[in-house]
């Protein structure tokens, strides 16, 4: 379960630094993700991953343990940025958003389609250079405030292949407004598998703000997709996307995962005892329906 | 779309008559659903329906128009009880409940299964006599909050055979504790449809506590469930399930129905200013996702 840190805000590099530097205690591995919207923002995450304690893994992989018993890792498994010594392995990985319409890439980036693809290809390329993982998205996927439901699903395939082109390792396909439908998310899957994109390289990210989430995370299921974008207690929004709200919580997501099945490896009570926690802590509603029964279910 | 009246509350019998004698305009009939927890119970209606100035129908069906013109009507579609004269063609009917797990039958209904069994014989007798519709619920069909999720999907379908061989004209199996989860719903219609029970005979109940309710709906509409009862702004509850919230959100509902293709002839607007209207006049948060982000959408 990955931790996205927006690395746009004041004191991100703060709460970066301090992240970094005196990680908190946990027995799993954390993956770190940290939201640069352009170069500058690398280079500072990078200094600051240099300066920090924990070294700065050489910019070539490192020699590989040949013993048959070392465990198999692929191209685009992450590969640790810092906390590289530590025992729980966190990782860092970086994420670049791209939009899926013209009208959301100029509110949102403040540019068009291919200026974002443009300005994403030295961060891409300073990202590799520091062995960090990068993560893209392709926002308004299934919706847009500006441009409506109906958008193209060539253009969000062409994106997402692009972004895959260019280095990305994962491509979050989100459904930024919540506009998504059980029709269209299957055929936008059945157009991106079309155009030769694999389900195990992309994730879902769904927004409840319709109520649609889960349905369509079924969709994604159904299709093979096995990374599902999902936030504790509902939180989130998009200051682009009136009346948007966060993504769908991730005790929903959770609750439903384990009804079908799914081991996530991960305790639903624990994760509505944090949602609980942390919306209250912002002063935000717990979004999240699994996380206020599960608590309910807790007190007795 | 019915409207369901708590038949318990201490001023219904004045809601119940003023309905009966000044209904409210609509385009379209609306079915008036009465709760009604004893003879007792009926035979107050049954005296506001005779005492309110539309006609109470004979109590034998009226005479067949034999033209081919005519509408088909099958021995399930509900008789007008009252309004029969007014162009809407307003309908009565009534609803009883009973529960799948003894511990919830005997907080929720003070009686045994059994009993709550025996006690609807006269109330189904009464309605019949009076040509009122009678809808049966099944509570706890999906989950107990005294006996845990794993209620007897053998004990529903033979519930669910009573009620209907008794009289119900259709059965609303509920999942009042939304403890509901799709693979024991697809589970619950298997056992159902195995004991001889038709689709067409049940509706589905399902409360969106943990947030599956839609994710459930889906699986009734593959399995060829048609009716599913829902609340605007997600109202309701059930005092006798701790935690419990109400009913889908009748707006959540109808977004995801429309986005499949189905015509329900409901306008997701109209239905989302209803819901914000109800839920403020009664100083409850609306619980509708799709609503809230309707209004939302429409303020623009």
């Amino acid at each position: 379960m990955g931790l996205i840190i927006l690395f746009k805000m004041a004191s991100t590099a703060e709460v970066c630094e301090s992240i970094l530097t005196q990680p908190p205690s946990s027995p799993h591995a954390i993956a770190y993700n940290y939201l640069v919207p352009n170069v500058r923002g690398l280079e500072n995450l990078v200094s600051i991953l240099q300066k920090s304690e924990y070294p700065t893994p050489p910019t070539t992989p490192p020699p590989q343990d040949s013993s048959e018993s070392a465990p198999v890792t692929s191209p685009s498994d992450p590969t640790p940025a810092s906390g590289a010594s530590s025992s729980t392995q966190n990782t860092s990985e970086i994420s670049l958003i791209a939009a899926a319409t013209e009208a959301f890439s100029r509110a949102n980036t403040n540019c068009t389609i291919q200026e974002s693809l443009d300005r994403s290809q030295p961060i891409i390329a300073l990202a590799k250079q520091h062995n960090l993982r990068v993560r893209g998205y392709v926002s308004v996927a299934l919706g847009c405030p500006y441009e409506g439901p109906n958008v193209d699903p060539h253009k969000v395939a062409s994106m997402t292949a692009s972004l895959l082109e260019m280095g990305c390792d994962e491509v979050s396909v989100a459904d930024t407004t919540g506009m998504g439908t059980a029709p269209r998310t299957r055929e936008l899957l059945r157009v991106l598998r079309d155009a030769g994109i694999r389900e195990e390289d992309i994730a879902l990210h769904f927004h409840d703000t319709y109520g649609q989430a889960l349905v369509n995370t079924l969709v994604g299921l159904e299709a093979g997709v096995r990374i599902f974008d999902c936030s504790v207690g509902g939180l989130g929004g998009c200051p682009y996307s009136k009346g948007a709200t966060g993504n769908v919580g991730t005790e929903d997501m959770i609750h439903m995962l384990h009804s079908l099945g799914v081991e996530t490896g991960v305790s639903i009570e624990e994760m509505a005892k944090i949602g609980e926690w942390i919306t209250a802590e912002l002063g935000k509603a717990n979004e999240s329906r699994a996380g206020k029964a599960t608590m309910a279910r807790l007190r007795g």
